[in-house]
């Protein structure tokens, strides 16, 4: 299979600016930032999306995670910030290598902005549902 | 401090419809969901952001997300889906401790939908803001 756009940066066959690298983790910055300091965190480990990494590459991208918060936000001088990370084209993903977005926020207007309704679960539909999540979290 | 109301969730002070738990990690529906099958995951541990958990908790929470994920995509029938995680009011967080959204996305109108624009960064801003960014991690 072809590599990714990510895995040719990890490779440094293309330029990017890195901010942080070790062993199974990569992490550079957004060329189309939301607002200044986006920055991305990428594992080295191939996998298109999130339910597709194995849970160890998983667990390393989560232990770098809160140290890449802090620089984020001492670099960006945001005290908000969202982490987002999208699965698949019709969830906004555009590049097929799992990446979690760190987009700082220091004012509502800025960096990402969320839409879309919610609405209210009912005691009925969460039990039918969270006993449906938990058989196949048994599996 | 008082307590959380994820933390009442987690001590079973308050009922909530519960998927998961584990020594470090508690997963439950969201009852204001964006799209059903709306599922938060927290740390055990009582950090308010990200940036304030420990890098074990992290790496915790990072382990069983993809199995999470998978779970999530099962049950809801949604093949793509968003992984949101908010720090601070003005970044949309309303409750002062960590949690992970995973929001099921069947098409584009359904969900999290994000609007707000991206710029372009420069080579030199970039170099600039990549170099503090190192700086910052090699404390």
């Amino acid at each position: 299979m072809a590599k990714t756009l990510f895995e040719r940066l990890i490779d440094r066959e293309i330029p990017c600016h890195i901010v942080y690298e070790d062993a199974q983790v990569f992490a550079f910055l957004d060329i189309a930032p939301r607002s200044p300091g986006h920055t991305l965190v990428v594992p080295k480990e191939p996998a298109a999306t999130m339910d597709a990494l194995s849970d160890g590459a998983a667990a390393a991208l989560g232990a770098v995670l809160p140290r890449l918060c802090r620089a984020v936000m001492r670099v960006s001088g945001a005290e908000a910030y969202n982490v987002l990370q999208n699965n698949g084209a019709i969830a906004n993903q555009e590049v097929p290598h799992v990446h979690i977005h760190i987009i700082p926020r220091r004012h509502k207007e800025e960096g990402l902005i969320m839409t879309g309704p919610t609405s209210k679960l009912s005691r009925e539909e969460g039990e039918a549902l969270a006993l449906k999540m938990r058989a196949e979290l048994l599996d």
